[in-house]
């Protein structure tokens, strides 16, 4: 299995945000999106072996963490406004402190990064860590910020997670899922 | 410069869809506009030195090109709804036969896919070419179809190309452009 989490520091945690207005009255949940949908999508088929977390921090509640399992995930296309409005249902749904199923193969439940990194332990993917392509073993999870920087208290929480890079330009989250998911299939297929 | 050129079989030549509906009543203009996102943003920045073409083959009328330039771009979101809504402007104005720009740094014209060959030679990425990391030199400019293959006809127009593959999985359009600037970002860094 591998995992993706994505903080979005100013991502909605209420579901009053507009599907026509994704990163204004959603918190950036645009690149939240489209990071599902990296993390997701094959042409034609879904990475069953892919799990997708976003870590919703903004808006006056309590943060909330949501799920998508490519394995059991239905209903979604790869338009942002897909992603989005499963986003909104899961939202929709009361949210207690385990994982609640709000559609299939989406859920939701309270807290936010502190919890998750206690459960599964999270590489960071970072522009100063080490290249990707030339680690001999890559982890299988990692955790990622969205358009603004880990704030001090995340980056006490990651102080000790391995850091890897993949590659010497500054990507969006969603691109950098990307790469590191062919650097993946290469690995996996026999191409490197 | 680096080019992306992208044929959309099912995209909208009329300025006639719904920026609520990219999927559907824009034949799958969601596809298109990503494109221009990952062949044109960099986090916080933008690729200065890339042109994204759109060939746009559906609706009624005849094909047209949409060329976003990576140099002068303006007002340009990430999201699939900014970069739709710039389409949806270039569709409104009137279409000749040169380059005429709709919105700073975005431009349409009348012509598709056998016009752009004919100025620009193109390489094709394709799942069965030669892996990118192994080629000396890498070209330019690539060619890419939305979720639909080449036709026949295009087939043909670009049966002498060179044919390259970002990996061993079929990905969307998107996520190859994404792949493979991370190549070229590579090569350009001494990061290879």
């Amino acid at each position: 299995m591998k995992r993706f989490a994505i903080v979005g520091h100013v991502a909605e945690t209420s579901g009053n945000f507009s599907l026509n207005d994704l990163p204004g009255s959603g918190g950036r949940m645009d690149l939240l999106c489209r990071c599902v949908s990296s993390s997701l999508f094959l042409s034609h088929d879904l990475r069953r072996d892919v799990e997708c977390y976003l870590i919703l921090c903004g808006g006056a509640g309590p943060e909330k963490t949501i799920l998508f399992r490519g394995s059991e995930v239905r209903r979604l296309s790869p338009d942002e406004r897909s992603s989005a409005a499963l986003i909104k249902r899961a939202l929709s749904i009361p949210c207690g402190d385990e994982f609640r199923e709000s559609t299939p193969g989406v859920y939701i439940r309270r807290g936010g990064l502190a919890r998750l990194l206690a459960e599964i332990p999270f590489a960071v993917l970072d522009e100063a860590g080490e290249d990707v392509r030339k680690v001999p073993e890559l982890p299988e999870n990692y955790l990622l910020s969205d358009h603004q920087n880990f704030t001090l208290e995340e980056e006490e929480a990651v102080a000790g997670a391995d850091r890897y890079s993949v590659g010497p330009r500054s990507l969006h989250a969603d691109h950098a899922i990307t790469v590191l998911l062919n650097e993946i299939d290469r690995r996996e297929s026999g191409w490197v």
